[in-house]
């Protein structure tokens, strides 16, 4: 237990994870808090090496006056087991958890080992309902209207339509608190907008959901491109289709990037061009950025954790923080709490179960795997 | 049954399919035949309202002396069931699939109802083989090394082990057919590329393909974004996360060129830069223009059938006719069954039918359901 902040908001830094640690991690909580400390009381909890932490402090003295550094000298990797990284107790990843856990701290960042997260954070906070498994991954995507959320994208790798419908809850929850829209509108990702179309799950929890009682502003089903189109601001899925959804739009930015990059070389005319317009090329390719969409939350558990890309740089990493700053401040955990509890009225766990658990078997094996997200 | 064709390769066209009839399919059709004419000696059997072809035949006297008109009014609207179309002989669509069944023709192109195409060809052509429920479908996607192949895009909501397995024989059998790569190499569609991870029937369709034994060149897992690097030629996936990959790349391609054309509108001096770099960025528009990669095949019947782009226009009908002659000037159907055969040996459908259909029931419905290709 460290020294109570009275009425700040606190938010723990696992400042060693990442491909950069405190290199990136201070500098990038110090954007966060010049850009959100305005409007908020803010102070954080820095879990790490002191020395490595106080040298990189000094360079951002905003930060060192609203921060108390929690030493340690274990740190998790990159590449370490899961299974083996939540058997050792006092890593910056470890304390980092455990200070939400004790009421210490309101959110948690880390740009780590994401299965150690994963693993580490179910141990330690647990899951908010019981049939809740394994938490959802969300992530910020860029579409027509500005910012949706994709749920899940990575973590469960099928879904049943109880857990399709509990994504709809937390994703609408964390679209609120953290793009201020008050009624998210809601789509079920499929092949086709029909009722009839897709398999039995995503028809049973567009079925479910249509029948409203939720308290959910559901719009139906939506197709791969309404990813972009801004037509729900939430897009429901299971792990499997969202991930490869995901990396499918990452790579098809990159490649189109690639093309782009090879016509401005093509001519010195197309040379030329690629200059006269790079100002509002650049403007373009932050609207594209990953790092624009940092900071995917751990939906389902007892508490907040947020996941920052691994190669995160300072920016990216301070939108991870400031996604945590929203949460904490919002009625977030409260909004998904109820919206369960109204959740196991409609549809009580007895009948959940009856479904059909096709995750069960397969979920086994990667319970403690660690899953990438971008 | 019309007058013999001798040795020339006979092409079936449904005239009448597509947002645009005629107007298209026959000027796609003189298209094809001048650019794949001087390689082979081709017929078209051109099914359709006579009148309005012959006054496309007009203008197009190439075509008109390498073809034949087999006349009906009946035609197959774009958004007819599906039921209710199979029950209706003698239409443009119906005839010439009945064309390739005669042994009149080799292959058929349509780029109408897909539906329709689906159980019409089911109907009256049949699936090469006992357990294969619904054909597959194939695209080409725009990769690093050029044109990739991706199935399945959509048939299939739900594709167990075996089933991915067809698919990689099949798409293999395609790929080399009209790409012209001997020994193709495949990947399977995953969240990662460990072998634990996934769900079921990827982990099982990965370790059959590793052991060898097809004379398959299986690469392993493959993530999203490597539908795009060329790491593989062939990536298999199931018809619902392929459905969702295909429109999502699309989707990302439209995002990107909105805001592209945005940026070039921001400023004068970006409007300069856009001018002067037009034609490299023309050049570059047509590599990810899903009319280059148009023509997609119903993979597992007996039989070729080309499914083109309802909106195509007569360049994108073009090439999925050149796909259709590339299908039938190669020994891709006897590939295919002899690696089938290889497949029942290796894995008897006894031992097949043990896995989990978790399909079974979730395609019933989807059996004479439309599907969109894109």
């Amino acid at each position: 237990m460290v020294a109570g902040q009275g009425d700040k908001l606190v938010i723990a830094i696992d400042v060693m994870g990442g491909d950069h640690g405190p290199r990136v991690t201070v500098p990038g909580a110090a954007l966060a808090l010049k850009r959100e400390g305005e409007k908020r009381r803010l102070h954080f909890l820095l879990h790490g090496d002191e020395a490595q932490i106080q040298a990189e402090l000094n360079r951002h003295p905003d930060l060192k006056a609203a921060s108390t550094i929690v030493h340690t000298d274990q740190f998790i990797t990159m590449d370490e087991k899961p299974a083996q990284a939540i058997r050792r107790k006092g890593t910056s990843l470890f304390n980092a958890i455990t200070s939400v856990k004790t009421k210490d701290a309101r959110a948690i960042v880390s740009a780590g080992n994401t299965g150690a997260l994963m693993a580490m954070s179910r141990m330690i906070l647990k899951m908010m309902a019981e049939d809740l498994e394994r938490p959802a991954i969300a992530c910020g995507w860029p579409n027509s209207n500005g910012m949706g959320t994709v749920l899940d994208v990575g973590a469960n790798v099928t879904s049943d339509a109880h857990q399709l419908i509990e994504f709809a809850i937390m994703g609408a929850a964390f679209h609120r608190a953290v793009r201020g829209v008050e009624n998210p509108k809601i789509g079920i990702l499929n092949v086709g907008s029909e009722d009839v179309k897709g398999h039995e799950d995503v028809r049973e929890a567009h079925r479910l959901l249509r029948e409203g009682g939720l308290g959910l502003n559901y719009y139906g089903f939506v197709e791969g491109d309404d990813l972009f189109s801004g037509k729900v601001d939430v897009v429901v899925t299971d792990g499997f289709t969202g991930n490869i959804a995901l990396k499918t739009a990452e790579g098809a930015a990159r490649f189109i990037k690639g093309l782009l990059k090879d016509a401005f070389k093509s001519s010195p005319f197309a040379m030329l061009g690629g200059l006269l317009a790079s100002a509002a090329l650049k403007v373009m390719a932050k609207r594209v950025d990953p790092g624009a969409s940092n900071g995917g939350p751990l939906l389902g558990l007892k508490g907040i954790v947020i996941k920052s890309h691994g190669g995160a740089e300072a920016w990216a990493f301070s939108n991870a923080v400031s996604v945590a700053i929203s949460l904490a401040a919002s009625s977030y955990e409260d909004d998904i709490k109820k919206a369960l509890a109204n959740l196991s009225k409609a549809m009580p766990v007895v009948q959940s179960s009856a479904l059909p658990k096709s995750n069960a078997v397969a979920d086994a094996g990667q319970a403690v795997e660690e899953t990438k997200v971008s």
